[in-house]
């Protein structure tokens, strides 16, 4: 596969680049090709604005995704975004990695989300889930938290880490097209011991090995929705944080 | 009250921007005060690093929150920052109105909240949902959205709006104290009629007139949660997307 991972973390000599490290070493030796968006490093500009295309379809007033769906068709995006988008068309694999900020990513990821996942290519036009500009491809966030697993329990203080998650791993990953594989989670990485630690790496590193053959989270197909944008008769929704709905029935 | 709220919106003649406008206007004949923090016009810097402290703990390795309870502790922000953090302080409710953005805020507003949230004040020590920093404060989120309602229905596409946003409602807001109130929405702005769009202006106002005095979203005390983080036995979990939780029992 080529991998593309798109890592976020403003120091060098974190934990998080010790598994950044680690992740690109298992998958080369793996055979995959690797390309690696190291966000900090390239100071990427995460601030959606005008200055992200080259001509306009609309220059009165901005309207940031009919003018995505415009550059793309015209290829009139800015370069630094057309190299972000250049590589995501060629990966077979998208690795998010983060720590966990606010339940979701730091602010230089989200805004690489924001201005790469354009409307034309990856959204837009019928293009969503199966039908998404990203179908075909898988991905998976990586994740540092200094937050416990108990606490994303069905019954935990914070709700179960699929609700938490939702907005990225459905309402991103997801709706962009990609089978999205279940998190990878290093936890409470502040308050752990370096065997600790290094027990991560080996778990991320035995992962990684296997991931083209992962079987990805269940997923909606569009054609279970109606027009009404709701699921047809007699399909049951998939379940969200199920052990919450588990309790939630008792 | 007063009132802070933070706007992310690239473009000035938004409808997003009409809401802003409306929305201040109508607080101020209420007789509250109104702060807008106007992130786009601020040329607010989302990315946070090694710059947004003045003297550092932990010289050798960037250790995000580590740092922000020390520059908490001793006046060690960096001024853009300190300045939200003041008016933050002083507001007796908080705003956050943006397009929703891969169901989410814009990244120049993830930025803020990853910077200015910060350890010592907001979070941290103890400091969290009932004790968080913010307790005593109302905060709401006010969102402009391609999506139609159905879509975040229990059974819809893109399954209940209570999930998408729980990382914001709950995770950043709700774990930093605030009372959080129900979000408004203003659905499918693209596709809509000038009558609709004036329509949803008029319901803001209204919406607003009556804000001091809302019923918060229910949420769970600390004290409902064990020293395992989980809820304590005989404690019904609070429901998610409660439609879709219904859905899956029938």
């Amino acid at each position: 596969m080529n991998v593309l991972i798109v890592f976020a973390h403003p120091e060098p000599r974190s934990f998080g680049r010790a598994l950044l490290d680690r992740g690109v070493a298992t998958l080369r030796e793996a055979g995959h090709e690797v390309v690696v968006s190291d966000l900090y490093a390239m100071e990427f500009n995460p601030v959606a604005g005008a200055g992200d295309f080259t001509e306009r379809r609309f220059p009165d007033a901005l309207q940031y995704d009919r003018e995505q769906k415009h550059a793309s068709a015209h290829h009139a995006f800015s370069p630094d975004i057309q190299a972000e988008i250049d590589k995501l068309q060629a990966c077979d694999m998208l690795i998010l990695q983060f720590p966990l900020w606010w339940f979701s990513m730091p602010a230089i990821m989200k805004g690489w989300v924001d201005r790469v996942f354009v409307n034309g290519l990856v959204y837009g036009s019928g293009r969503r889930f199966d039908s998404g500009g990203m179908k075909g491809k898988r991905a998976m966030a990586a994740i540092t938290t200094a937050c416990y697993p108990e606490m994303v329990e069905a019954d935990g203080l914070l709700a179960h880490l699929d609700i938490n998650l939702w907005h990225l791993q459905h309402g991103t990953l997801g709706y962009a097209g990609f089978d999205v594989l279940h998190p990878f989670t290093a936890w409470s990485i502040h308050y752990t011991t370096p065997e600790k630690r290094a027990a991560y790496l080996d778990a991320y590193a035995q992962r990684l090995r296997g991931i083209a053959e992962e079987t990805p989270m269940p997923a909606h197909r569009l054609a279970e929705f109606g027009s009404d944008w709701r699921l047809k008769p007699g399909i049951a929704p998939r379940t969200v944080g199920h052990r919450r709905v588990a309790q939630a029935q008792e």
